[in-house]
């Protein structure tokens, strides 16, 4: 298709898509002329995954390696979810203490070099954030964190797709940071509904 | 203390104290004479609180919104959780389709009624973000997200502090905002994980 169906199919307008081709984040379409470009139903698809990364406040950066990961996967699912996990956590170069991360993690039945260092890091440095703040997480309920994103976890990767690699990889990226703001916003509805039967409702 | 003082305590510059002053973060110190004020305790903790908000990425509009929650706590803790959500969750005024999100919620207790509309509103706006990018989490992951997260957020109710109005104020604040980044970490821990033991690690 021409981009301007392209723009049509998409919602995405023609000057964006040409932006996200400059940016390397939109593979280019094969040319039909020297003015001239055709796009297939990948085109459309991936511009889709990009308009979703962006819109969930992912860097355009970050969006690229993300990009990258999907068009250059590794061959085990358990290296595709480091690739991934790499593209979009911040590495930073802040100093942090990993001490305090390993032994939390230790909980999630995390052992030594079992998981990447960037991924510690934010541990890391979201223990940090608390501690800057003042903000102590209570005893009683951390181990119900551990325990519950534990069982999350265990459900996704046994959800990963095992007919192909694209579909695998597909999952685990799109599946690692889209899924963030569905979680996050079902715990606000969950403390709210929490809250409402422990203190009573309003009204 | 003297604002050179504060600025030594919290590691926050003069200017920057200034900025917060002048944006309305952080409250006037009580004048001492026409150029000076003094500030006290309460002013280093709160530094530490909009620091910690907006190094997490809260807007500086946002931020102002959960100072002003903490400043004038409503009597009742249920309606202070909709008054920090309120806060910090983005209002937005996409068209959404309420009908899926209110849906899924029910397999958190959800009733009619039960939790803010802007709450409910980021569900479907994270629902809509995953259709856009053709993201389905699979029929058998739901289930695990609603129920963990009931639970995490069961736990984190029953630790609101009972003793004092200001110490649920702040918990239940920066409770919802500042642990997001923990949560989100630690999933991507507990994935890298699950992989390990389920795909084999590498090397």
């Amino acid at each position: 298709m021409r981009i301007s169906e392209l723009s049509a199919r998409t919602g995405v307008t023609v000057p964006t898509i040409k932006y996200y081709l400059r940016e390397g984040l939109l593979p280019e379409g094969e040319r039909t002329s020297p003015t001239q470009a055709t796009y297939g139903e990948a085109h459309a698809r991936r511009l889709r995954v990009i308009r979703a990364l962006l819109d969930t406040g992912v860097s355009v950066a970050e969006t690229r390696r993300v990009v990258d990961a999907l068009d250059n996967p590794p061959a085990n699912p358990h290296e595709l979810l480091g690739t991934a996990h790499a593209a979009i956590t911040p590495i930073g170069d802040d100093e942090l203490d990993l001490a305090a991360a390993e032994e939390l993690v230790t909980g999630l039945g995390w052992k030594p070099g079992m998981c990447s260092s960037d991924v510690l890091r934010a541990v890391a440095r979201a223990l940090d954030t608390l501690e800057s703040a003042g903000f102590t997480v209570p005893a009683e309920v951390m181990p119900v964190y551990l325990d519950s994103i534990r069982k999350i976890a265990d459900a996704e990767i046994a959800g990963v797709p095992q007919d192909s690699i694209d579909a695998a990889v597909e999952y685990v990226v799109l599946g690692s940071v889209l899924v963030e703001p569905l979680l996050l916003a079902l715990r606000r509805v969950a403390q709210e509904v929490s809250s409402g039967e422990t203190f009573g409702m309003k009204g």
